[in-house]
């Protein structure tokens, strides 16, 4: 089956958790968004007049006769499509519970510029996002890193992936937030890479693997920005 | 099976959206924070040193030996054991794609009273507060509820429920975040609600079912506060 994924072309963005998945699973897949007359169609089924199933906003993803919004319900999806997840139901929501942990700290990170609306510009409400992010940095950052470093610590499979004894989207995408936070907030993950060692060996686990560093190191993954997720703004680091 | 849910005890909250599956798939359930004792039961399972699958935070779910945190991801599992969702794959990745649509739209509620940190009180961010519910009620409350509009219109089953043509879990969330909406921006929803017809008869609905309407009599349910998710502050209402 050939994938299409949805998602704005120009920023890692949501759509990055997905692209992780889609490149780890060696899936057939189109980024439409970046190919020539991408966004007309982008925009033609997230806001045309017909489909039964609209999305709310990118990314989603074209299976077959399938339209899959939200990230989190797209990579439950893929996790059985491409072998990322546990074969087993407890082993499914084990893994869609850590996504969502991760989701809820993806917004977070998120608002630390944006705190007020995603419809102004940065510059509008700097001041809110540096009240933001020092709670950000010192309670919200150790709080979801100790979090995923205690899950790896208790996996009774071994502390190398967060579920079971094989990768599954859930670490992609903690790959993904992790270096995601190192480009943000450098100064704030110096200081917290020593307490959360197993979160780190993730990441360079996860970087390590022979797919996911082809794709790095390849022009389909987008650098971070200054319009994604993870911006960084010398000032909301500390 | 009994069924324990786990959440604050004083509060609706997140935990509103899994009591209202449970009780219209007349579960047997404790909501085991309201019993003595319980608080300490709940604080153990969440910190305690042990336990392969520790939650994140309230509300979490025990079944049997599973233990089950993150609201959708609850409303996933509960969904096929009650009946509450549909049997086919597409339709569950439907359902659990609009419980997360709700997932943020219940975020972005919450953050109308605490944009800055859940760690300040209200009065340490009313300035920040005020600013945020603005864009949530003149962009937000209607692209959130302009979206369920339109997926009620478009279902190709009626448009008397959100997925296929019988009741799931997401029209009982809908009806609880549209519950909260009417307590929390009562003005700004007197405007809305004549723009959105499918979604308030949906909410109607809902609340008119004989389970759901005996729940809502009886003192299992939670009035509506200033400490949950949907607070009324008449200075956020416009």
């Amino acid at each position: 089956m050939r994938y299409e994924l949805y998602y704005w072309p120009s920023t890692p963005g949501r759509g990055e958790f997905v692209r992780l998945a889609l490149e780890e699973g060696a899936a057939d897949y189109v980024d439409v968004a970046r190919k020539k007359g991408g966004m007309t169609k982008l925009m033609k089924l997230m806001n045309g007049p017909r489909g039964a199933t609209p999305p709310f906003a990118p990314p989603f993803l074209k299976a077959g006769n399938l339209l899959i919004g939200q990230t989190a319900n797209i990579l439950l999806y893929l996790g059985g499509e491409l072998g990322l997840a546990p074969a087993n139901a407890a082993g499914r929501l084990w893994a869609n519970q850590l996504q969502l942990t991760m989701a809820d700290f993806a917004t977070e990170a998120h608002d630390t510029h944006h705190p007020i609306a995603s419809s102004l510009y940065y510059e509008q409400q700097k001041r809110e996002a540096k009240r933001f992010s020092e709670a950000f940095r010192t309670e919200r950052m150790p709080k979801f890193l100790g979090y995923f470093e205690k899950v790896l610590a208790r996996n009774p499979r071994g502390d190398r992936y967060l579920v079971g004894a094989r990768l599954t989207y859930a670490d992609l995408s903690l790959y993904e937030i992790v270096a995601g936070l190192d480009y943000a907030f450098p100064r704030a993950m110096r200081r917290l890479a020593r307490r959360h060692p197993l979160v780190m060996a993730l990441r360079d686990r996860v970087a390590a693997r022979p797919r996911i560093a082809a794709y790095l190191a390849s022009p389909r993954r987008l650098p971070f920005d200054q319009v994604g997720i993870f911006r960084h703004y010398p000032a909301l680091d500390g």
